[in-house]
């Protein structure tokens, strides 16, 4: 019998009523014949509510302790939704990430996947049960409950569907699948029924919300075909897979942003070999994900290096900049939080030179200066003042024809 | 070094400020030398809260996910009191009742603890951390989570003091300690100082709240000498132990009741060895607690036949009886709500005779008609008509002479 995950995401559980019409639909797919494993995200607003409540206790609590305060959030999702699902008749079990054996590293608050023991899961689908699994939390091999970083939950249903061979892998969200820029800032943007893997990736990872960065990567690397849907509509969404060769694939097939990031400056560092080593190591041993990173040409011997990274990290970055500035004889620091990357991406990039060009020359048009930038075979993205991110996402989407009306127009 | 078990019960852990004076005061008997292991209850009115969240999915969740539901709560609780034992500059870490290695069996919401792994706790204290272990949770060899009832964070406490063989096992709340009878009935109730485990045993089993029934035999059997103090004030609170035979017991150590249990009655079920097994039997099976048992004096080979139990089991009970009176041929049942049991305890009681004819000849005389009587020797408990409850506390209070003035006056 075929397997199907079906991920639900907080919105999708927000409340009572919520919990009880994905009981209804995750009871129509295991009717329709499937073995079905759910993973289900904390209810609503539960994880920042969580996350308030530690920080009125303190402002820098203990990663791990974060993690034993978060996992509660899926923990009481999962326990409702076999509730919900035994009241309409049918045999369910819930699970957390510990009971399943979702094995991770010990990186608190963002801890990697390092093996899922499926045994359980697939022991109690063979008694015909519809199992209901923790997302976002997994288990060191000490016991120590982790987490998996904002949208985890996503990477548990890929992690999930790979190690029990899915036939299908389905996220169901509040959003109808990956549009070509985010509709509350492009109204006319539309939706992409097919993308691949390194497109998303990109996509994710230059602001777009729709998928965890991580859960695409776990998918590409496994295979596992991903289907992004809409828990309220019954709409086609997107299919998230292998680059399939046959396809003529569009130049640019979204534009993203985040206003996440910040920026971090050091002045005059004295340019040696090996100096950004001693800066970025100690930031990567303490789990700090640095984006982009910008070098200036050196003068009389000195040189500014800026990075951006999450502004979540930035404190953190902070502590340990100021003892680099000292050990280097480096003249200084800054940080600034009011910038947004904008980004194009698409796989169609690779064959059409110029695309840059293009898009330096849109955001100068705009009046809108760039910071910094980066470049990938498949994306371009810029650091801005955050002011103009909306007014960059606008004429971008403009400029590469990416609205529903410019795609059917040109079809025609 | 010694090591002390200290409990804080919901009402000591409502809110952050509250949160913030556990930890003050664990910090103050770690750095007196001790140490320490605090289990936590859950946060103020959680559990009713997720009960609640519960009752809307489904009017009879299947048990195991209650269980899966409500140990979040206690979860919650261990990690914000280890963050907020942190910004207090002492190493804490949190435990669920899995990690700690409390094995239950799987008898789910009403689980009895099978034993205490206590590895690594004493690992933990002895790096010099404060220990903090989820209350009221425990998980089967099946890796399940299961929950020890109402109160059971009290078991918890008691069950680590015996596996860690603590010098002192504290249990925090929001009295005082042992009341003769309870103070918002009888508000010149006084505190007991000492009291032996089969006292409190027979009033926690009639009613007394301030120690779950099971913490005490768990206490008595591992020779664990509890100390129950208040939260908020510095009182002596009361010793719960071994009886002392050096010392001069009062008759009557209290007055009890309860009114959280109602009354089935079947009515002439045919008089037949082995009826009364046929009836109990099944409701054992369905981990049903049944407290007093009566039955009529046989007529015309019929009897009936009245028990009471938790009104919480009301409706299980209901429908396990529906079948057994079609079962049995007997001619129907009822159930009443509007009981309630009031008890004296005492261990004096077992060399002063006529304690119960005192009790009797007292609720007589108040107007209050006994339904069911129960004995054992050091109490003597009357089921009545709830609504008589208070008046009949009062009355016994008084005529065993148990408050402060009376206790004063008499010894001189």
């Amino acid at each position: 019998m075929g397997i199907v995950v079906q991920k639900f995401g907080g919105s999708s559980v927000a409340d009572v009523e919520k919990i009880k019409n994905v009981a209804k639909r995750v009871v129509e797919t295991k009717e329709a014949g499937k073995a079905v494993v759910v993973v289900v995200s904390a209810l609503g607003n539960t994880t920042d509510e969580l996350i308030s409540l530690a920080r009125q206790i303190s402002p820098n609590p203990p990663e791990r302790e974060m993690d034993m305060l978060l996992s509660t959030g899926e923990q009481i999702s999962v326990a409702l939704l076999a509730m919900a699902i035994y009241a309409l008749g049918h045999d369910a079990i819930s699970f957390t990430g510990y009971q399943v054996g979702i094995l991770t590293d010990d990186s608190h608050t963002k801890a990697r996947i390092l093996d899922v023991k499926s045994e359980r899961v697939l022991e109690e689908l063979d008694k015909g049960k519809i199992v209901i699994v923790a997302g976002f939390q997994g288990v060191t091999i000490d016991n120590d409950i982790t987490t998996l970083g904002r949208g985890g939950s996503d990477t548990t249903a890929v992690a999930l569907a790979a190690s029990l061979k899915a036939e299908k892998c389905e996220i169901y969200t509040d959003v109808e699948g990956v549009f070509t820029a985010d509709p509350r800032i492009v109204p006319d943007a539309s939706l992409v029924p097919e993308i691949t893997y390194e497109e998303m990736l990109e996509m994710a990872a230059t602001g777009a919300k729709v998928l965890q960065l991580r859960s695409v990567e776990f998918a590409r690397n496994h295979g596992v075909v991903i289907h992004v849907k809409s828990s309220f509509t019954g709409g086609a969404g997107t299919v998230v897979k292998e680059e399939d060769k046959e396809m003529e694939r569009p130049i640019i097939s979204g534009v993203t942003h985040d206003t996440g990031e910040g920026k971090m400056t050091i002045f005059g560092v004295p340019d040696r070999p090996g100096i950004a080593a001693k800066i970025f190591r100690p930031l990567a041993a303490a789990n700090i994900n640095v984006d982009m990173i910008v070098q200036t040409v050196s003068y009389e011997g000195y040189t500014d290096i800026s990075f951006t990274l999450s502004i979540d990290d930035l404190l953190k970055a902070e502590n340990i900049i100021k003892g680099i500035v000292e050990e280097l004889g480096a003249k200084g620091y800054a940080h600034d939080k009011g910038i947004a990357k904008v980004a194009i991406v698409g796989a169609g990039m690779k064959s059409h030179p110029g695309v840059a060009a293009d898009m330096f020359d849109v955001l100068a048009k705009n009046g809108i200066n760039i910071q910094m930038i980066s470049t990938s075979p498949i994306r371009i993205a810029c650091i801005i003042e955050e002011k103009h991110v909306e007014d960059a996402v606008r004429a971008l989407h403009d400029h590469f024809q990416l609205s529903e009306e410019a795609v059917t127009s040109e079809t025609l």
